[in-house]
C-alpha cells in the first residue's frame, strides 16, 4: 500500500518513470491532507471556552473530516490500482480475433473504472470542503490559516480529479458512459470551485 | 523528520490535535509532490522518439525539477521547526522585566523566522511552476493531465504558503520588516496565479 511507504519513498516512486502513482493519487492524498488539516481546525477549537457556542457543529465536523479523510485516503491507493488494471489489460494478448475483442473489453472496462476513481474522488472532495467550510467559518481564529490550505487543497483536488476522468474519458468508446460521466463530472467541478472561492473569501478577511 | 514518516502517520500527525504540522508544512508537501509530477513527466518524455526535439530541454527540466522537489521536502520540516520555535519562545519565562524583554525579542524573532520560511516556499514554487510550465507545453501528451496537477499542486502550495505569511506577519512588531515581506508575497502570489491560469489553460487545450 502507498499509504505504508515513507512521504520520502511516495515522493520518490511519484517522480520515477513509471506512471503510477500519477497524478490520480497525488490529487487523493492532497485531498486526505485537507481533510487532515480540517480535523486538527476542529480539535483546536473543541474544549476552548472561547469557542463553546460552537462545540457541538465542531464535534460534528471532526467525525465527518475524519471520515472522508479515510475515504480520500484509500482513493490513493484505488487509483494507482485502477491505472495499473489499464495497464495489465493493454498487456492482454491480442493475435486471434477472439483475443483482440477480450482485449479491448478488459481494456474499456478497465478504463471506465479509471474515469471512475477520480469521479469519486471528485464527489469524496466536494463533501470535504463542506467541512473545511465549517471549520474556517466556527473554527478557532488561531488557525484560519489551516482552514484556508484545507480548502485549497481539496479544491485542487477536485480540479486534479476531473483532469484525470478527461483524460481517461478520450479513450472511452461508449459515448452515453463518456458523455453522463463528463457531465456529472463538471457539475461537481463548478460547484466546488464556487464554493472554494466562498470559503476562500471568509479566510482572507479573517487572516 | 517528517519525510521519514509514512503517509499514513503524517496524515495522522497532521489531523492531530498538535498545530504543527499544519497548514505550511502540508504546503510544502503539496509543492514538493507537484514538482515530483513535473519529474515523472519530463522522465515519460525522455528518450521517445515522438519527442526526440525538446529531449535536451526535458532533460534540464528534469534537473531542476529534481533539485526544487528537494527543495520544497526540505521546507516540510523547516516550517513544523520555525512554529516549534514559536511556541518553544512563549514557553520562556516571564517573571522579572529582563525575562519578560528577552521572551518577547524571542516571540519575534522566531515569528520572523516563521514568516520566512513560507515565503521561501513562495519563491521555490514560483521556480517549481516554470518547470510544471515546461512539462504542460513540451511533455508527453499521454501525461498532460499529470503536468496540469503538478501546476495546479504547486500553486495551491504558493497559496497557501501566503495564508501563513500573512498569519505570522500579524503578530510582528517590526513594521518595516511586515510590510516589505507582505509586499514580496503579494508579487510572488500574483505573478504565481497568472502563470498557473495560462498554463492551465493550455493543459485544458490539450486534455
Amino acid at each position: 500500500m502507498l499509504t505504508s511507504k515513507t512521504v520520502q519513498q511516495f515522493l520518490d516512486e511519484t517522480t520515477s518513470s513509471s506512471p503510477a502513482p500519477g497524478g490520480g493519487s497525488v490529487s487523493a492524498l492532497t485531498a486526505a491532507l485537507g481533510s487532515a488539516l480540517t480535523s486538527m481546525v476542529c480539535r483546536l477549537t473543541i474544549g476552548k471556552k472561547k469557542y463553546a457556542e460552537v462545540q457541538k457543529e465542531m464535534e460534528e465536523t471532526l467525525i465527518k473530516s475524519e471520515e472522508l479523510r479515510l475515504r480520500c485516503t484509500a482513493l490513493i491507493d484505488e487509483d494507482t490500482q485502477a491505472f495499473n488494471d489499464v495497464i495489465s489489460a493493454f498487456a492482454l494478448p491480442k493475435e486471434s480475433e477472439v483475443q483482440k475483442t477480450r482485449r479491448n473489453e478488459a481494456i474499456q472496462g478497465a478504463t471506465k473504472t479509471a474515469t471512475r476513481v477520480p469521479l469519486k474522488l471528485m464527489r469524496t472532495c466536494s463533501e470535504a470542503l463542506e467541512s473545511a467550510a465549517r471549520a474556517a467559518l466556527q473554527g478557532n481564529l488561531n488557525s484560519v490559516s489551516d482552514a484556508g490550505v484545507a480548502a485549497l487543497m481539496i479544491q485542487s483536488a477536485c480540479e486534479g480529479a476531473f483532469y484525470n476522468v478527461r483524460i481517461n474519458l478520450n479513450s472511452i468508446e461508449d459515448k452515453s458512459f463518456s458523455s453522463q460521466t463528463l457531465a456529472q463530472a463538471e457539475e461537481i467541478r463548478k460547484s466546488v470551485a464556487i464554493h472554494a472561492r466562498d470559503i476562500i473569501s471568509v479566510v482572507e478577511s479573517k487572516l
